[in-house]
């Protein structure tokens, strides 16, 4: 019996498939490669997933019609993880819904570190063998290695089983890639300077590649893409739970991140005009799911109390294994994690900030869906996971968005007069984080938004500040505040700020808040005491301080005490790229942080209740 | 265009082959697994592998009429490596042409060694994660196996990737089994103590495996065979040339002695009533060139000057690698060689016997087709590797058989009567190795053969020993001396020593007088400061001593200074899997030793050519 299919067109590429009847228009995109923003991962409960059926829309389901907007409803808006595929169809995905290139911070901290790669690639030569020199292959380049300082290198039996015709190919004299003590490769003496390594910093949302030139530690090219997995979930739980519900899940999310990395290597080594046989190593940090969905290793122990990680610490393993297409015999090399909910880029950001090393109180905070956050010294280093929620990466937020083309990414107030900035100065298309602080912060300050977070009416506000009244609205059943109106936007809707929104924000950074006061409390020291606030990743370092301490989002310090160290924890994958060493340093840390179990404190939840709260504070 | 196929039939177990036209019959019995005795590997010179074609035999090929007498071919007899099939046939294989099993010698030296197995299999209690023990489930197994003193564990990435179902399957209960540092299997905690290893000794000619209990050290069973790789050519050089002339020719040899050390796994773990997968790791001794063969390292190396192995140190390769059917995580530990012609079986050798801690000067020998020879202390211990060439394995012998049921055994002369002794008292077929010995021994006493080698006429003997004067006689254009005539022998054919035997023991215990004799001169001692002489292996445990010192292939020291010493390489085998420290004193064996090459020295002719004459001793 035949599979019934039906035609459907992707606008605006004009992609077409052959769905099965009944298929979901997310999964059949999805199969097609083609990455919607589905934060939820298909439940419904996001509407990251917007698109647009211009001729004859299905009726909407229940879910459509509870989520979606009557106006939406009838500009033929449905959710592509409610609609089944019942005949041949035209969509449109609107630029919000798709997953594009987004702002992505690929600099960071600078360390000075020495030179001292775990791959080295040395030319030898070797004297032939003669019957007075009956030195087995394996052993003559073993004791050539050892006279140029690489000291009891080790010839696996499957390298042992090719050395005899690969050193007589090449005269004897071959450029031997070493990896730690493991000769992995003989390459032709004339490449011997041909040695590459690349660092990964695999986040939930974004990655970015670092290649680097192993023979003189610069860098060599950047890459960056989102994270095709977040079709399937935008936080580590719904990643975790949709691996729970579809068997053969976790091998998709395994697919598809594994293939964005080749995609970046690729990418990496067409700038740098470098062949990808030619990079041998990797080095991976990433949160606990990142690390296990790469690495093949179950995760529902991670989202599940008690909050278990399969293996926590270092592996080293074959590039092939893992299917990344750098040098087949290369290997990859994946930073250990401290706990379930605070991962390898945590350890990548305290190694590229050294505060393992440092007498100076420092707090660095990864802001992300998950936001880490570190406090202490060489001492002492605490660390814990809050779960701040997607709101700043544009999720669970009405008219929120990722830090793309078209974002409203900076909210200023100027008397009553919004001054909006958008990424690229493109037309208006919706909010990302760091305009959502601002809006937030402006309309604090402005007394649009009470100090506990309530919107008050356009009555309450026309008195003394009559304009801002006038962007008082319903907005489906509740109160919002029109940031910009449909004339102003790409897309024909209005851009509010809702009060579920401003909800959102308060959980959010309230959880944050609440995370570092808890670890102050265990450390047994005031705000005041922070000497250095260091603010890590993609989103924070695109944060405006002022308004992130005016929210109450950053511990009170003075201003000039918050420094941004950028993509921190990816300069730690290519610290552990370019040094070894700092791998044992690693595992030093990993080991060393004491982690701090928010959900065991009976005092976090007063403090996160009190955390909510906005300080009083003017711009 | 189909195959042109002949019906064949194998007496005397009847089987039947469709042989493709123009095969040999040789390859159409090597491909239907039945063995034949061919030391030459197939190129018609060693006449191994005589077989009878009772009806219409195939006209005989110039090679048949050039290595068989007049008789043999009026007999019906043929080389199988000469016939090619070229219609329906019946072939009896006679009894010594067929590989049969062989006389095999599996105990050794027995040295006190601690028990301290690089296999160990602990049970151990982990207590269950909990929300205030978030260890992930790597680390709380490493964390459970220091407690119980094994100490820094490592969990491979493909054993992470199952450890959270089977530590739950298991209620945190398991019983890990840990080979070096690795754990590589979690068994049921009731089968904590099935833990076993098996030891090989890969003989050129002989194969044997000794199943240890690894909890109590205990020898659990013992298996044998011979090597079927010999079907191939009986010595290492004839298997090295059969990989280079035949396409697949090393993966053919390979196969067949791991089918062979498969079979005798399941053997010894039938007769111990242990399951093949409570065995986690195998420790093999093996010549340079079964080493190789076994590890799939190209031999084209060993064989050619300048004679350079591809590998020659120790290897651990996973079981599974090899196809060996142990416990499919199992290991297989391959001991260090110590040149192309002196292998890991002498460093097995050294190792059982303490040659390598003792203060007394110390010569061992194994006689096989090469003969390996070690001398000296603690303090310096010489090497070498002579061709003896396989007359004591019964080849190039006219009447040569192993040692077998039927092989003549034992010579002995009572006045001019002689007197033979067959293995299992059985009619004879043939003359081994140590009636060989014995028999020119009693000759050259007797005086039929002349201290440089020569056969007397009948004519020059008659006068002294009539009796002995009526054996000589012609055969084949040469001179031989009938030990046991038709009448006596059950193929109805007399078996003779020619006068090419005698020449072909010359060469043999030339061969090894002149590799000890040299050795002695490198070291600087004389035969008569030789403290012991250690026999080793399967053949040298069955000499006579007094008949190996007669005929001078043994140094002329006292009677009481000789000593057997077993199967010493599989000893060594044994020892290095009940104690994995002895690993390290196998390496250091490995490079400690110095290996002397007979080839290149000036002096090792002169003293091959003397040590050819016989001593003048009588009986």
């Amino acid at each position: 019996m035949a599979e019934k299919v039906h035609r459907v067109v992707f606008q605006p590429d004009g992609r077409t498939l052959f769905v099965p009847d009944g298929q979901t228009l997310l999964d059949a995109a999805r199969a097609a490669g083609i990455h919607m923003n589905a934060p939820c991962g298909g439940k419904g409960t996001c509407t990251g997933c917007r698109i647009i059926i211009p001729l004859s829309p299905p009726p909407p389901t229940e879910t459509c019609l509870r989520e979606l907007s009557g106006e939406e409803i009838r500009r033929n808006l449905r959710l592509a993880c409610q609609t089944r595929v019942r005949g041949d169809l035209r969509v449109v995905i609107p630029e919000e819904t798709r997953l594009g290139d987004q702002k992505i911070l690929t600099d960071g901290v600078a360390r000075e570190i020495a030179l001292e790669p775990n791959v080295r690639k040395v030319a030898v030569h070797l004297p032939p063998p003669a019957v007075s020199d009956q030195r087995s292959d394996a052993d003559r380049l073993i004791d050539g290695l050892a006279e140029k300082g690489i000291d009891g290198a080790h010839i696996d039996i499957r390298i042992a089983r090719e050395l005899p015709e690969r050193l007589r190919a090449l005269d004897f004299h071959p450029a031997a890639v070493v990896i730690g003590r493991e000769v992995v490769y003989l390459d032709r003496p004339t490449a011997a300077d041909a040695c590459y390594g690349i660092a990964f910093d695999v986040g939930t949302t974004t990655l970015v590649g670092y290649l680097v030139d192993l023979v003189t530690g610069r860098l060599a090219a950047v890459a960056s893409r989102g994270n095709p997995q977040a079709a399937y979930g935008d936080d580590v739980i719904a990643r975790i739970e949709y691996c729970g519900r579809q068997a053969g899940g976790a091998r998709t999310l395994n697919s598809l991140v594994v293939g964005a990395l080749n995609e970046m290597v690729a990418e990496c080594c067409r700038k740098a005009a470098v062949k990808a046989s030619a990079v041998y190593e990797a080095t991976v940090v990433g949160n606990s799911t990142m690390n296990h969905l790469l690495l093949r290793l179950p995760v529902d122990g991670i989202a599940r109390a008690p909050f278990v990680a399969a293996a926590a610490s270092a592996h080293t393993v074959s590039a092939r294994d893992l299917g990344l297409r750098i040098h087949p015999r290369g290997r990859v090399y994946t930073a250990p994690l401290i706990a379930s909910f605070v991962g390898a880029d945590t350890v990548g950001v305290i190694l590229a900030t050294g505060m393992h090393e440092s007498d100076r109180l420092r707090l660095a905070i990864d802001i992300g869906t998950n936001g880490e956050i570190v406090l202490g010294t060489r001492e002492r280093l605490l660390a814990c996971s809050t779960a701040a929620g997607p709101a700043f990466e544009g999720a669970r937020i009405r008219y929120g968005m990722r830090a793309a083309t078209g974002a409203i990414d900076r909210v200023d107030m100027d008397g009553e007069r919004l001054v909006l900035h958008t990424i690229d100065e493109a037309p208006a298309v919706g909010l990302c984080g760091t305009g959502l602080i601002d809006a937030v912060a402006a309309l604090v300050a402005a007394g649009v938004v009470t100090p506990s977070g309530m919107m008050r009416a356009a009555a309450d506000v026309a008195k003394r500040t009559p304009a801002l009244a006038r962007r008082i609205q319903g907005a489906d059943g509740e109160t919002g505040f029109v940031l910009a109106a449909k004339g102003e936007t790409l897309t024909g809707h209005p851009i509010l700020l809702t009060q579920r929104d401003v909800r959102e924000v308060q959980l959010a950074k309230g959880a944050m808040a609440a995370g570092v006061e808890t670890l102050l409390a265990e450390f047994g020291a005031a705000a005041s005491d922070i000497q250095e606030v260091l603010l890590a990743g993609a989103f924070g370092n695109y944060i405006r301080p002022d308004r992130a301490l005016a929210i109450g989002l950053l511990p009170r310090v003075p201003l000039e005490r918050v420094k941004f160290v950028g993509n921190a924890a990816g300069v730690g994958a290519r610290m552990m790229l370019v040094n070894c060493g700092l791998r044992r340093a690693a595992d030093d840390v990993a080991r060393g942080v004491e982690h701090v179990e928010l959900s065991q404190r009976p005092d976090f939840q007063p403090r996160f209740a009190e955390a909510m709260i906005f300080p009083p504070v003017t711009l």
